[in-house]
């Protein structure tokens, strides 16, 4: 019995042009496809001689469970169809990847990794701010923002400003957040952004400070939190469009930002 | 006067086939590209009818100052030259891409920034490593170790073993970080590994823990440290080869673990 191959794919942030030559490689060979949210249809397109299954869990479908997905992969790979598995962002960076690896060597079947472009890197990119910067931060730490109880106990024991934030899933719990990180002794004029749908067509930037972060509406998912100074050294006045999807990233469309300081307690 | 368009470019890890097509894009439009270290050949091929200058600071050669760099761009842009800066990696984690754009920005020159794959991600999922999983670790911290004085002020006041530890350009500073770290009361058996140029030809992984991470010798650069017990997840023995520029990454060598307990101050 010959057993099909796994590929574990980062379908980075949205843009098709920011997938990686061997992700569009495997694509192409590939028999089926699991694809989950983010995943946009242009970037399915490189499957043309695949089934595309999607075991997402937005768009108002039933979820299919986590053991669920594992087991329709394995059934595949089993069946010596040429298999992918294909993640928004890399597939290692949350997301459940590990978890899935797991499940999949434990079955026997063979498996690679094809590293993808991961929002926490990309989405500040786009917006022109470097996570990192001489002077400024020398290190970041990435979280996900959606439950108290996963970044309260990170967070409090962080020395407040000395590194860049980078927050996925936290656009529901930036308010919470913001408070806490106050609580911690972070600075109210903290730099601050939120990259909405970055690397897609509507992507859109807002930048502000910790201060004001809660009183931002309206911000679409996925969004990435970044923060820290490094924000404050964000070149985008001057960066041309840095996607091929859409209009470009820098409409220069923010929200209005002194509609939000007037709501914002910390004025 | 037309003012040429620079792009800063993440090349990724090193394997070419980790370039994302945007990458390949714009080198294929570049009449110059300035390079750096890490960037192999077989990227710069794309680049077909550029002039592509070395910039980086090894292989013997006078390293070019950073303002020299910057001044180089800029020249090149104002003579209306389509400019790639290609950096392993991403632009804007480390490597001073952020100063690149802001000078570049600073003198009125167009730039777009095109993310890559960086190898704190890369890195340890090509060795089959999540850097976060459900109950193990839900963030990751990314961090140069080259300098005591920028890694020890950031460690000391993280939770021991509350979030997985990336550290790039640690080899040299692995002993004197593992002490730290040590002190600080993270586990003595905190998994941990170290991997060699990632993404190229002579791949190499070491796994063991946070005690004996002092005793290995030999490891080549780059390498990317992790610390934390997502590396005991690692599921390399069925992962088949995940780059396509060598004879696999997945050739099992590990330096001699017994050997380096026995020199370990902490068996």
């Amino acid at each position: 019995m010959t057993i099909g191959l796994v590929s574990l794919v980062g379908a980075g942030p949205g843009d098709p042009e920011l997938l990686t030559l061997k992700a569009v490689r495997v694509l192409g060979e590939a028999d089926v496809v699991f694809y989950d949210d983010l995943v946009l249809p242009a970037v399915l397109a490189y499957a043309n001689q695949a089934r595309c299954l999607y075991i997402g869990k937005r768009k108002g479908r039933i979820a299919v469970s986590q053991e669920g997905i594992q087991q329709q992969m394995i059934d595949a790979a089993m069946a010596n169809l040429r298999v992918v598995r294909l993640k928004g962002g890399d597939p290692f960076v949350f997301g459940r990847g590990g978890e899935e690896a797991l499940a999949l060597v434990a079955a026997g079947i063979p498996i690679e990794v094809i590293p993808g472009i991961s929002a926490a890197v990309a989405a500040p990119g786009l917006a022109g701010i470097p996570v990192t910067h001489r002077g400024v931060a020398s290190a970041f730490m990435v979280l996900t923002g959606h439950a108290p109880e996963v970044y309260e106990p990170i967070c409090e024991h962080l020395e407040p400003n000395s590194v860049t934030l980078v927050v996925l899933m936290g656009l529901s719990q930036r308010t919470e957040l913001a408070y806490f990180l106050l609580e911690c002794g972070w600075r109210q004029d903290t730099s601050a952004a939120i990259l909405s749908e970055a690397g897609m067509e509507r992507s859109s930037v807002w930048t502000g400070t910790l201060a004001n972060l809660p009183a931002i509406h309206g911000c679409r998912t996925p969004g990435t939190i970044i923060i820290g100074d490094v924000v404050s050294l964000r070149t985008h006045q001057h960066l041309t469009s840095s996607t091929t999807v859409g209009k470009g990233v820098w409409n220069g469309r923010e929200l209005d930002l002194e509609r939000a300081l007037e709501r914002s307690n910390f004025r």
